[in-house]
């Protein structure tokens, strides 16, 4: 049997590419080409137009540092919104934390949570079946235009890269509205790429936080199958400062809550640490550039 | 004109691939295949056997991270010898340092050496020709095995992976000759892999290292063309504790030589920082499998 490859195609001259065991699913849904298939590398993957999104062997690191950074970050978030992130890990590690009272994830693509329900099940979990758990199959930007003032503590949006589907969650309004959506303290999170192959990314859409958040910084995450060295999430926040925190309050906090010594990437140090930036990433947040 | 594309070998079943625009030199040497080619997306790139060794546009955040930290862990060091890094770029940042009297550079190769004069003469910069440069063509090992008790403070291996050319720099022998090399509170570093698809060579690297050393650590970079996430430097001492160093202290340092501010991706905070290990790294130490 000839050997099967796929090439992600996210960058036009240079990529990662796995070799297929098996193709698990081919769909053409009315917002984006969806392809799930078990690599001999990474388990099972799941490419949303030709991107990968998430891989078995190595979402928690994405994951885990999407999720639990705010989490720990925000003093006390009780209400969280999750935009994207239709295989539901992001759900399933928000709801690991006790505190966490409800969380609506609005995904826009109902295809990706049906594929990753029956091809990806251990990723979320049984997160779906949480009753603080609130799945909308719905368009994010139109959930927070609509929602009431103040009725979250913090958005966690997972989006694809700012082409295609995923540009709407990166403009003025979006975050105008996710501003007056965020309670006194709120904070949003966003993925900003990877800064080694999409410096700007993190640039401009830094600056179009800046212009609704108090505090606006960036911490970082090495995602495997994110190539490209780091890639950075954007922060923001309405209340305090996000850059040095105390590793001990952190510690504590996820001793509390039961997450600490549970995590393959997080730790209370690596949370910390994250948002030491490398020089050559630092340069392209706003501040840098003043 | 048919695209032209270069995959790399190093896994069998994952792994990147980049558009080559001009193909400068492929060599047979004596020891290995080489390869030079100009890439659209990274500038220029070295292989060796079919595994990246160094691109033109990451080089910095290798070079600096095996160098600065072990440089800026050792309290004065002066004499430092360098096995491998044929392309001279931790040779150059060694000289960066100017408390450092005497950098001898060992490399078994010495087709690399004379292809990346030709072809990457910007990595090394105008190292090759310092006075306090020694370079050698030849073997490593038998270097270490016929170098005087105590005669460097630093030893920085740059090799390629623990197979093939590279193997014998990861026996016990070699370590054990390493350790009588060093002076009291010497130190060396080598690079360990990415763990996240070569777990065992952290593990294996480290126990050897663990019988001629009092400390053995670990450190992490996220090198952008070394794909599969962080990657993990060793690092053993005869002296103090690696782990833990006090960021003031390093940052006075690093401002009196004269390297704060310059570099890319080594910062203060994140030599101090790249100590705090991933659990799923963290594992793969001896110390934590004991």
């Amino acid at each position: 049997m000839a050997e099967t490859w796929i090439e992600e195609t996210l960058y036009d001259n240079w990529g990662q590419r796995f070799r297929v065991m098996t193709e698990l699913a081919r769909v053409r849904s009315p917002f984006q080409d969806i392809v799930v298939f078990e690599s001999e590398s990474h388990g099972r993957v799941l490419l949303l137009d030709g991107v990968v999104q998430i891989t078995e062997r190595d979402e928690f690191v994405y994951q885990e540092m999407l999720t639990h950074v705010p989490l720990f970050s925000h003093p006390d978030p009780k209400k969280v919104l999750i935009i994207g992130a239709g295989d539901g890990g992001v759900l399933r590690r928000v709801l690991e934390h006790p505190g966490v009272e409800k969380a609506v994830m609005v995904e826009i693509d109902g295809a990706v949570i049906e594929l990753s329900k029956q091809f990806l099940p251990a990723i979320a979990g049984d997160a779906w079946t949480d009753p603080r758990a609130d799945v909308i199959v719905g368009d994010g930007i139109d959930y927070v235009a609509r929602a009431a003032d103040a009725s979250f503590d913090v958005i966690i949006v997972d989006s694809t890269d700012p082409i295609g589907v995923g540009e709407v969650l990166f403009t003025d309004s979006f975050y105008e509205h996710c501003a007056r959506v965020l309670t006194a303290r709120g904070l949003i999170v966003n993925q900003c790429g990877v800064p080694f192959m999409q410096a700007e990314e993190l640039y401009e859409t830094s600056l179009r936080r800046a212009k609704f958040f108090a505090h606006v910084s960036a911490y970082v995450a090495a995602v495997p199958t994110y190539v490209g060295g780091f890639m950075t999430l954007g922060i923001a926040s309405k209340g305090g400062a996000l850059a040095g925190q105390d590793v001990e309050v952190v510690r504590k906090r996820a001793t509390a809550a039961g997450i600490a010594g549970r995590t393959q990437y997080w730790t209370p140090e690596i949370h910390v640490g994250a948002f030491n930036l490398p020089p050559y990433i630092a340069r392209h947040l706003p501040t840098a550039r003043d």
